[in-house]
C-alpha cells in the first residue's frame, strides 16, 4: 500500500482519519474528513478505493457529501454514488447544483440513474434532472440550467421587482441577470436585462422593456452551434426552448465555455490514448487496464504494419547493417514534424480559419515548410551519417530519406485532420495512429529502399 | 498560390474581393469583405499575407475593422496592426473591448505597443491599456477589466439605483452585476450585488447593504492562485487591488474560465512541438520554419542519443537481422504506454487529484497496472515474433523485452510530470521528450541486450 502519512498537507491529521476508516469507524471517519481543507478534501477521497469512498460519504451529512463530491471529476462522484445504497446517493443527487446532479447522473448506469431518480422526493426536480441527464453533456440541453427567473407576460416591471425582492431567498442560488417572459402556456415571449429594470419605470409592462422575440437555442443544439451563437454575439446568457417552444432552460456563456474547456481536455486525453472518458488513479485496476488496452492492441496492429516493410528488406539490413541505426531516428523525427502539421491544422479548425475541404492551402502551405525543413534536418542528419561512417552515399541515403518524409508528414499531418474532420471523425483521437502509420512505413521504405539502389556503395 | 475560389461559403463573391484586392482597389475590397458573413471574413483574413490584411483593415472604418478583428487570434491580430500605420492602429485598438485591445498589445513589440499608446486620444484609456498589457496575461492584473461601476461609500441604494438608471448608456457596455463601494482615495470598501440593492428600501445606506471588506484578488495573483479561489468559492466575480489597496478593476469567473481554457490549448500546442506561442498558416513562411526547427533540433539530438545504443549492438543485430524489425515496434508501443501513464497524470494534477511528490503512489498504481498491460502486450508481440521465425527464444527475448519497457515506461510516464511540476518544469512540453528518450533507449537496450545473452539459441 502506498505510505497515506505523505499525503496531507495542510498538518491535518491523515493518520487519524486512516486509522479510523481501517477501525470500519466510518462515522468518525466522516467526522475528521469534515475538517479537512478543500483541496485536501479531494485529495483523500481521489486515494481512497471506491468502497471506501462510498461508505465515508454515506456517513455524512446528504449537504456536507454533496459539498465535497461537487469539486471532484463527474466520473469519479458516479463511481461513489453508484456504491452506494440508492436512499443516500439521492438524498445526495437533491444537494448538488442542479448541473452537476444532471452531470453525475448522466456518467451512472441508465439502471442505477432511474432508481436513484425514484427515490428523489421533488417529482419535478426528479423529471428536470432526468431531462437534463438525457441529453448529451454537451447540446443545449445537457449544459442547460434548469432553475430560472420567469414571469408572465402581463407584469409590470415593479410586479417583478416586488416579486424578486420578496422572495429574494428563492432566487438566491440562480444567477438573476435575465428574467425571462412567457406565455400563459409557457412559450418564450422575451427577455428582461435586470438592468433596464432598474432603469425603468416600475409602473411600465414588462412587454415594454423585454426584447420580443429573443435569440434562442434549441434544446437538441450542437456544442459547435452553441459555441458559434455565443461567439458571433455578446450574449452571456440565451433561453433554451423545447420542440414546442416552451421555455426549457437558460444556457450561459460560462457554461458553454467550460464545455468548450472540457472538450479540449477530451482531446487532449483521446490524443493520449484515454479512451472511455476520464481516468483517475483511483478506479479499479482492471478497468484502467482494459481501457488502455483497447487502445494499445490496435497500436499493435499498426506498428507490425510498418515493420513489415523492414522484414521486406532484411537483405539490405543484413549488408548495411548501420542502417538499422537510422531506421528509428527518420520514422521519429517525420512523426514529430507530422505532429507539429497536426496540432496547426487541429487549431485551425477549432478556430474556424480552415475549412475540411481546403487540401491546396495545406499543400501549398505544408509543403514549402516540409522542403525547408526537411533540407535542413536532412543535412543534419545525413552529414553525421556520412561522417560517422566516412561513407558520403549513407548520408545520402539517409538524409535524401528524411527530406523526402519529412515532407509526405507535413503534408499528410496537415492534411488527415480535415478529412477525419470531413468524414465527422474525431481528429483528436485518430490523426495520431494514421500518422505514425504511414509516416514509420514511409521512413522504413525510403531508408531501406534508396540503400537497396546504392548497395555496392554502401557495404 | 491556393485556389481562393474555393473559398467562400456564403456564396459571397470571394472573386471580386480578390480581385479589388489585386487591383489595389482596398477600399473596393474593404466594402466588399464587410457584407461577409463573419465565419468568412475569418476565413478570408486567415488566408491572406500579412500585408494585404493590414491594406484591408486601414481601409475600413476603424469601428467595422475591430469587429473584425475581434474574433481573430491575438497573435494575428498583433501582426496585422504592426503592419498597419501606427494612427490606424491606434484607432481600431481604441474601438476593440478593453481586454482585448490590452491582449493583443502584450502580443506586439514593446517598441510598437507604445507607439501605438501614443497615438491614443484618451490618456486615461491608454494608461489603463498600458498597465493591462504590462501584466502577464494569466495574472488578475493581465486578466481584469478595467471599466467597472464604483461608487463612494457615503450614497445611499436610491443614489446608486438613480445613478444606473439615468447614465444607463454609459454603464450599457459594462456587466454590471456588481457594483463596488470605495473610499474617497479609491480604496476598496465594499461590494453591492446588482439583486440586493434591487430588494432593499432605496434610502438606505449602501454601507448597509455592502459585503464589507470583500474578498480580493492582488494585481499581481497568479492564474493558479485565481482558478482555486474562483473554484473554492460560487464567486461571479471578484475586485482587483493594487499593492496600495486601491481598486483596480475587476476578473470574472468567466475570464479565468477562457485562460484556463487558454492554457490548455497552449499546453496541447506545446505538447505537440509548437513552441512561441501560436501558429497560424498565415504567418510568414521562415518564422514557421524557425520556431517547428526550435522542437526538432533538440529532438534530433535525443533521437540520436537513443539510437547510439543500436550502434552498440551491431554484432548482435549483425547475427539476427529479425531483431530490427522489432526495435521500432518496442520502442514505440512503450512510448504509448507511457503517454498514457503522462496523461492520466498531468490531469490528475491539474485537478489537483495528486501532489508533486507522491512517487510512491505512482510506483504502486502504474506499476500493477504496467506489469498487467506489460504481460498483454508482451504475450502477444513475443507470440507473433517466436511463430514468424518459428523460435520459441525469438519469442522470449521480444515479449520479454516490451514486458520489461512497459512496465519502466509507465512508472516512467506517470512520475516525469510530477518531477517537472516540483521543478516548476511545464510538464506539457517536457515529459512526451524526455519519456521518448528514454523508453526508445531502454526498448533498443533490453531487446539487444536480451538477444545477445541467448545469441546461440537465435542465430
Amino acid at each position: 500500500m502506498p505510505d497515506r502519512s505523505e499525503i496531507t498537507e495542510s498538518g491535518r491529521p491523515w493518520a487519524d482519519l486512516h486509522e479510523r476508516i481501517e477501525a470500519s469507524d466510518a462515522a468518525g471517519a466522516a467526522e475528521a474528513l469534515a475538517d479537512f481543507s478543500l483541496e485536501d478534501q479531494k485529495l483523500v477521497m481521489s486515494h481512497l478505493p471506491t468502497e471506501e469512498q462510498a461508505l465515508l460519504m454515506e456517513s455524512l451529512l446528504a449537504g456536507k457529501a454533496a459539498e465535497i463530491l461537487e469539486n471532484l471529476p463527474d466520473a469519479l462522484v458516479a463511481d461513489i454514488l453508484e456504491g452506494m445504497p440508492t436512499k443516500a446517493a439521492a438524498g445526495i443527487v437533491e444537494e448538488l447544483p442542479g448541473s452537476v446532479g444532471a452531470d453525475v447522473l448522466r456518467e451512472m448506469q441508465t439502471q442505477e440513474t432511474e432508481a436513484v431518480l425514484a427515490e428523489i422526493d421533488d417529482p419535478e426536480e426528479a423529471e428536470k434532472l432526468r431531462t437534463r441527464s438525457e441529453y448529451p453533456w454537451d447540446t443545449a440541453g445537457g449544459l442547460m440550467r434548469t432553475s430560472f427567473a420567469s414571469f408572465s407576460e402581463k407584469a409590470t416591471v415593479g410586479d417583478v421587482l416586488h416579486e424578486l425582492g420578496e422572495n429574494a431567498e428563492r432566487y438566491a442560488d440562480m444567477d438573476v441577470q435575465y428574467v425571462y417572459v412567457t406565455s400563459a402556456t409557457g412559450l418564450l415571449r422575451g427577455v428582461l436585462r435586470l438592468r433596464d429594470l432598474v432603469m425603468t419605470q416600475r409602473h411600465s409592462p414588462v412587454a415594454d422593456v423585454m426584447i420580443s422575440d429573443p435569440v434562442r437555442v434549441g434544446v437538441e443544439d450542437d456544442f459547435e452551434s452553441l459555441r458559434s451563437t455565443f461567439e458571433e454575439k455578446g450574449y452571456i446568457g440565451l433561453p433554451v426552448v423545447d420542440e414546442a417552444g416552451v421555455l426549457a432552460g437558460v444556457v450561459t456563456r460560462q457554461e458553454v465555455r467550460e464545455a468548450t474547456a472540457d472538450h479540449q481536455t477530451e482531446d487532449y486525453l483521446r490524443s493520449s490514448g484515454i479512451l472511455g472518458g476520464e481516468e483517475l488513479r483511483s478506479m479499479p485496476m482492471l478497468v484502467r487496464c482494459g481501457r488502455r488496452l483497447a487502445w494499445l492492441g490496435p497500436n499493435i496492429v499498426l506498428n507490425l504494419i510498418a515493420a513489415s516493410v523492414i522484414a521486406m528488406y532484411e537483405d539490405t539490413l543484413q549488408a548495411v547493417i548501420a542502417l538499422a541505426v537510422f531506421l528509428p531516428i527518420v520514422s521519429d523525427m517525420s512523426g514529430c514534424s507530422g505532429n507539429q502539421a497536426v496540432a496547426v491544422s487541429i487549431r485551425e479548425l477549432t478556430l474556424g480559419l480552415i475549412r475540411p475541404m481546403e487540401f491546396i492551402r495545406i499543400v501549398w502551405k505544408e509543403g514549402i515548410l516540409g522542403i525547408v525543413n526537411g533540407f535542413v534536418l536532412g543535412c543534419l542528419l545525413g552529414s553525421i551519417a556520412g561522417l560517422w561512417k566516412g561513407n558520403v552515399y549513407l548520408g545520402l541515403v539517409i538524409g535524401g530519406a528524411l527530406f523526402l518524409n519529412t515532407i509526405l508528414s507535413v503534408l499528410l499531418g496537415g492534411m488527415v485532420p480535415l478529412i477525419l474532420k470531413r468524414f465527422k471523425i474525431d481528429p483528436a483521437l485518430a490523426s495520431g495512429p494514421i500518422l505514425t502509420t504511414c509516416t514509420d512505413m514511409c521512413g522504413f521504405f525510403l531508408v531501406l529502399n534508396l540503400a537497396s539502389v546504392v548497395l555496392t556503395k554502401l557495404a
